[in-house]
């Protein structure tokens, strides 16, 4: 407590900081003395290369409290304008039901979830994900659907790259309808051309030659509103063995035919108007459904239903050998994530609307649209939109500025298409008063609009052939959940399934799983940054640019890099940014021979793929066996590469959890030889306020803001992936998508901008100090803890002074060579004492990674350490031969209560398996055993299964 | 689904009655098939009587969707004016910390809950409860403190009515602080004068006689800010054998000497500032504590430590007995509630801050209001507070309201105490610029107030002789939790202990346990509502007048009165303040002599208190066999009372569930007597849409909005008692309390003003037809669980044609007589199904009172009667002597882990103890064994026991 008398009470700068961090100052004490040094700062100089350890501030201040950062947020969202946006073009307004809003996207039981790796303590959000699974089954009319995408312009991408691997055609070309959203275009293009891939643009009835391509992108409608009836494209293109893929809004599917009986072979599309707020352009969840005899290929996650060691069904993401071992050198994706919360949201809708309800939502926007072309029409305004859904174009000829102009101080955005040309798109947020608005926009005149409505009909304007029947969401989860208490109770046992971070630490290796504190959360759900359209005009989006300005600040002054683009909406696709940017720079000096991209032999599975889908050739560098990258394989493969030598892509501190002394030097030698350094930026929880890559040698690195900046990973989402750059670098950043730009790389102009003020408030709080104090905390934490356990289990890869960095990796293959012990019996078991595991398997097989953060306190380490110590225990009974690993709770776990109710003939006794942290109401009980993954996947099942199967599974 | 082809799609006026109501379409056929009416409307034709059944619409229109309903709310909340508000007057901004306004204020989970009479299943807001009881108790230094009162103002009558049960002294008069908020006066008031006695207003240094009193109420600080010592005061009372109580400000006994230290006999105050929203007056958590030798004595609720049957210790509700049997005819008090979602706020803004940081809040308040005080005094203002906390009085003189309109103009609320004399209070959230622009206000110089700061010194004003040590908040809950990681955990873990109504159906005879949806929920934490000071200026609070006005009327017509007080801020003060515009009316018609109030049995415990309260002598009218109100008895009381009966307080429907034909009747008889009906609406979710109290008969009814308008229970909350009364009793509703109005029952004008949008917004979605429906819905759920349950256990009371009204009576008392089963044991029996038990033993003891709502589905309704019969058929088992009582698993109950994990040598086996509805991990679980309650009373422990207790039970 401060009591110094002065005449103004101090602010206090720590008073947030204090919040995030966990360990309180006598548990810092308490465990610098474990560690044997003397102050925080002392363990820092053994832990951080003197080179690079730079504890100068980055301008950000001092911290704010939580009052005073959600008042400047507030004040940016209030400069932005909230008006009706009926530009379409892929975003629309909806409505999120408040139950979900508060149950769902404001739950930290939700939005604190990691990725369902562990699927035993995940079964709520795999079953809200299963149900969005088969939502968008069942929209498309596919057989199998996955668990969600970026966005809808990635989404087409991943469709364009899976058409080139499964097509028999093996033309190198592929064809876009002209008719298709611009920033999709804009993303095509720029996958297309490292790829080697032509793209061709036209309109599929009189353009495509069907045997010039691999494969073709339809839209479903198009962008201009227009629905055609595809049936014969898709047929010529299946003669010519080319690929038919519909980018197809998922409320219009409600009411026309499904791509799958259309002929396609993949749907894609943007699942964000079912109840997800357009944010100014992201998160949303993308989709992807394709036929059965493609889901092999399909991208991104897929959940399925397997069964667990009692046989009781269980679910699980299925195949993930395709996403844990990213195809690397043959990759044309390098996608390894899923829009996990926003899906959930999307599903929820679904489930709540249940199929009639959706049918009343879109019959209602589809009147709407209607009614509004037919007294345009009868206003004597050209509609060219002839069949649509909800989206008309018209051509509005030298009024059309008029026309925008008047609809702005209706409070309406209307889409400029250019020459006259105007886009209106109707929504589940649409009324008659303004439709009424719109025709008085075009013609101000109250007499003719007085007489308009006695002249309308009410046909509908759905293209004909085109109407679906209702063959979609019967399978009664989607009918069982009508009323808000019913739909609450459900959410709420989903939830309780789950274990998040309101319950436990989730000690993840390179994941960051710390606070996403309340104050940060709170700002996303206003409606000033929710209901903002991406393509709203500048001058309605001041706050945006105002929070885009002071984030790009602040990560520039954080990371010593000179610009920053917000627009990579994922990890992934920052690394394809960032590579990006290396290649159009090497090509802008006419280096056009730099194309070898080397990648140490530790690094994470998306850098080789991120460098193939650049048209670069990964050449692996070893490393030695301290886990350091091998400095003189290093100058090995740069002679023997030299002049090809495009970049290097290292992770800082390394995979390994180390801070590798050499960095500066490695940084060095690339850069002698004419390469450039990416550096991954997934590790800088462990350098925030202590070093600076683009100081100390790296030229570009994206940020996990979801890591080290406190997005909640919302059960699996991508957070953003925003990029700095060095300054010769920063021409070559991603351009505004939906103007056309060559070098886009997902939908939104700012990415998933709605969730930046999360990390725009994480650090206005923390200031300048307390982002320092964090990562020290960080690293404090996981040296305690790699001490803790060092007497019960190797601790591998150290520093130079025996110091680990923010994690630390634990070998448990000893244990396995001795005794048969897997890393799964070890995870599984953690989950008895009501943790989730940490790492399993990465970067070593057979090793745990352990990453605390800095907002789990020491209490909650020891918690863990104990945990882990009493399974080395149990090991230990087995190596004296005192128990059968296969009869030990090792094996048997995690423990349910169907164990402990039923016959009990195991050789411990109940307390033992099911206790063993003590027996206690507070325990977090696994809702199923084992899972059998192999069982899963050999038995695909990718959408809910009858009740029925439930049942017989049980008997 | 609605196809219909018109030309603007319609608006689906049922949108939310449709997420309101529990029932689908086919679910409320098939309980009409099996109640054997062909239509809702047939089933309440046979329900409610002819003579007052009224389906006429109120003139409400039709429903509002979730977002037309909260934009309207959105509009009211913007007319009102967010101001600093530094009137003080019991009124504080305050900083409730974003995690616990996500994570229980708007948490469901915590929201949603019941009163703890379940205490199994309530042990998580039992323990914030208790840490609430342990923050007053060292707040104060008191022995022992209740578990809160509505608001400071009844406290203090509260407090007036102990201490006249309590002190040696027999005088009839009552001292009174004349430095005391004016609300509270105003409220001890209209409290003294029913029950005769005498109230004196003075200086306690100079005006006090101690020998004339049985007990003085003093301010700490008082309501002008200046604090004063008042041992001289206490230990005069002391020597006289009178009652000290004193009101304090809780923040202000951070830093001085506690009222226990002083000698106090009596603390009461309001929590609101420990981080509860000023909500234009509430709702808030009142407190009080006492010596020991009092605390038999306490009003309200009281949170004990006592054990559950293994010996662990268990939290419960101590010396129910206070509660329940309220003293009818002797009472002095009718509370029988506690603000228990605000106590829970408030004692977790202490366990997140700890005793340091509320230190740390205090002392920058005290800070500011020194620096305030010392600036304004060199500016040659004359500064009447020498000794204070947070607040002063300045004589401001001629320029008072030259000041007043300068500070408004800068956004800031000062108080106008008249005579030119004004109020300053600092808050938590006040800031060194506010304090500025306030000198400006007094001095708008600018060279003076450039030199001003120079002159100042930095001396505290507390006053010598009371400056506190740290002697409070000692036990581990407020050292624990002090990162938002670990506070998010704790709040978890302890919501997880409770069942609420995001879990199940919480089945309480007339306690309306239904939806309280979260639509309703959003608007209470938007700052247009919370930030709003209840003594604003009537120009910034536009907005909440509209609200009230809105509300006003619909209450209006829903229930046929003229007028309604929105001021009563709980059911038994509504009843009070009925009672009292009664008793005022006949004074006013000179008829001085009726005081009888007549009281048939079977009514509520709070009626004969609440008529005592006013000075009524209660006359018991008997009950026929039926249940209804003798009406031969009650013409013979009538007789018997010619002259004299002032009211009659009846329930309807019933409290045994059934609508009396003979309302009308009866109330027709009274009137002819001269007497007035008083109509307890507890029960008007049987009503709503279907008859009108106003219009049969009733001259005055309260209704208790946290039941039919969907107010939560917040786990025990009085949400609000408006009242509504005919024309000819208008004149006699409580008047605005800070004006000194006699006739003032709680201290706001509103009440609980800031959750009366959740009432609104309710009425507004419903609509007329919704409304309506939603009775019809509640009174089929409950004919359908009668009609299910009356084979298995006999259904008490019905109407004349078989129907009960919106709950039902079951009868265990043959099972007690036959075989000893107690309800206790049926009880507890459902918690092991994952129910919350029905009302236990009221109105008739050994029964439950079942009332479902129309929220729950059929399949909710389903599953409790099948958990019900379950039951009967275990008690079959004892019946035929399979089982002895004793041994049977509904002794047992509920079960516990600790049951299943241990040995078990039950004579029945786990999985039939543990999971009588089959086995499920989502099975909720009560964290304790029973409890025992005598055990309990007979050792109180009301404040959190030492951690070394716990262990010590466990061994």
């Amino acid at each position: 407590m401060k009591t110094t008398v002065t005449l103004w009470p101090q602010h206090d700068a720590d008073a947030f900081a204090t919040r995030h961090n966990g360990p309180r100052p006598a548990e810092v004490a308490a465990m610098l003395r474990t560690l044997g040094v003397d102050s925080l700062e002392a363990l820092i100089e053994e832990t951080v290369p003197a080179a690079i350890l730079d504890r100068r501030d980055s301008g950000i201040g001092e911290g704010l409290t939580e009052t005073e950062a959600l008042a400047k947020l507030h004040a940016m969202a209030d400069r932005n304008v909230v008006m009706r946006s009926m530009i379409g073009q892929g975003y629309h307004d909806t409505i999120l039901p408040a139950v979900i809003q508060r149950n769902i996207l404001e739950n930290p039981a939700w939005y604190t979830a990691y990725t369902p790796y562990q699927p035993e303590i995940s079964q709520g959000r795999l079953e809200a994900l299963l149900n969005f699974q088969t939502l968008v089954r069942d929209l498309t009319g596919l057989d199998i659907a996955n668990a969600s995408l970026l966005d809808e312009a990635t989404a087409c991408a991943e469709a364009m790259a899976l058409a080139q691997r499964v097509a028999r055609s093996k033309a190198n070309a592929f064809f876009v309808d002209a008719d298709t959203h611009p920033q999709t275009l804009s993303v095509l293009r720029t996958r297309a051309e490292p790829l080697g891939w032509e793209l061709v643009v036209g309109d599929p009835a009189t353009d495509l030659d069907p045997t010039a391509v691999f494969g073709a992108l339809l839209s479903y409608p198009g962008s201009s509103g227009q629905a055609r009836d595809f049936r014969d494209v898709i047929a010529t293109l299946h003669d010519a063995g080319a690929i038919a893929a519909l980018t197809c809004d998922p409320l219009a599917l409600v009411l026309l035919e499904s791509p799958g009986r259309l002929g396609a072979d993949i749907a894609i599309g943007s699942m964000q108007r079912y109840g997800v707020p357009m944010g100014f352009g992201g998160p949303h969840a993308g989709y992807m459904a394709v036929r059965d005899a493609y889901k092999r290929y399909l991208p991104g996650r897929l959940v399925g239903v397997s069964r667990d060691s009692r046989g009781n069904p269980a679910y699980r993401l299925a195949l993930q050998t395709r996403e844990q071992h990213i195809r690397r050198e043959k990759a044309t994706s390098n996608i390894c994530t899923a829009q996990v919360l926003l899906a959930v949201i999307a599903s929820m809708y679904a489930v709540y609307h249940g199929p009639d309800g959706l049918r009343a939502i879109a019959r209602r926007v589809h009147r709407l649209a209607a009614v509004l072309a037919d007294g345009l029409h009868a206003l004597a305004v050209k509609v060219e939109t002839t069949a649509f859904f909800d989206t008309i174009t018209v051509d509005a000829g030298d009024s059309a500025p008029l026309v925008l102009d008047r609809a702005r101080k209706a409070g309406i955005n209307l889409r400029d298409i250019g020459a006259g040309r105007l886009g209106i798109a109707c929504d589940e947020t649409t009324t008659a008063d303004e439709i009424k608005a719109l025709w008085r926009c075009f013609c101000p005149d109250d007499a003719r609009l007085a007489a308009l409505e006695g002249k309308l009909t009410a046909r509908d304007r759905l293209p004909e052939g085109l109407v679906r029947g209702k063959d979609y969401l019967a399978h009664p989860v989607f009918h069982a959940h009508r009323s808000e208490t019913d739909l609450l109770r459900y959410m709420r046992r989903l939830s309780d399934c789950d274990l998040a971070l309101d319950r436990t630490m989730i000690p993840l290796g390179s994941c960051t799983m710390k606070l996403n504190a309340t104050a940060e959360m709170i700002p996303i759900t206003w409606p000033g940054f929710g209901r903002i359209h991406p393509f709203a005009p500048a001058d309605q989006t001041q706050g945006y640019a105002a929070l885009f300005a002071y984030l790009e600040r602040a990560l520039c002054a954080v990371s010593g890099y000179d610009a920053v683009s917000l627009q990579p909406n994922s990890g992934a696709q920052g690394e394809y940014a960032g590579l990006l940017a290396i290649r159009a720079y090497h090509r802008a000096r006419g280096d056009l021979e730099r194309d070898i991209c080397l990648i140490p032999a530790s690094a994470h599975g998306t850098n080789p793929a991120s460098a193939q889908m650049v048209g670069m050739r990964v050449v692996v560098v070893g490393c030695d066996a301290a886990g350091n990258v091998d400095l003189a394989d290093l100058d090995t493969k740069l002679a023997q590469h030299a002049g090809r030598v495009a970049a290097i892509m290292i992770t800082y501190p390394s995979t390994h959890g180390v801070f590798e002394e050499g960095v500066v030097e490695l940084c060095e030698k690339v850069h002698a030889a004419g390469g450039q350094v990416y550096l991954d930026g997934a590790n800088m929880n462990a350098q925030v306020g202590l070093s600076r890559p683009g100081l100390y040698g790296a030229d570009v690195s994206h940020f996990n803001l979801h890591k080290t900046f406190c997005i909640p990973h919302g059960g699996g989402g991508p957070g953003m992936g925003p990029i700095g750059v060095k300054a010769h670098l920063a021409p070559y950043l991603p351009g505004r998508p939906e103007a056309g730009a060559e070098h886009a790389v997902s939908a939104a102009p700012f990415g998933s901008a709605s969730i930046l003020p999360i990390s725009a408030a994480y650090i206005m709080m923390m200031g300048d100090a307390g982002l320092r104090r964090a990562t020290e905390i960080a690293i404090l934490n996981a040296n305690y803890i790699a001490h803790r356990l060092e007497e019960h289990y190797p601790v591998l890869y150290r520093g130079s002074r025996g110091r680990t960095a923010h994690e630390c990796i634990v070998d448990l293959r000893p244990l396995k060579d001795r005794v048969g012990v897997t890393v799964d019996d070890i995870a599984k078991r953690l989950i008895d004492h009501g943790f989730h595991a940490p790492t399993v398997s990465f970067p070593v097989a057979g090793t745990f990674m352990i990453e605390p953060t800095e907002s789990e306190s020491q209490m909650e380490l020891d918690r863990f350490c104990d945990a882990m110590i009493a399974i080395r225990q149990e090991i230990a009974a087995i190596e004296r031969a005192d128990i059968a690993l296969d009869a030990s709770p090792l094996r048997h776990a995690p423990h349910t209560v169907a164990d402990l109710a039923g016959e009990w003939d195991r050789a411990y006794d109940r307390a033992t398996g099911c206790f063993p942290g003590g027996p206690t109401a507070a325990k977090y009980w696994s809702p199923v055993n084992r899972l059998d993954n192999a069982w899963g996947d050999r038995n695909l099942v990718c959408s809910c299964p009858d009740i029925s199967e439930y049942a017989e599974a049980a008997e």
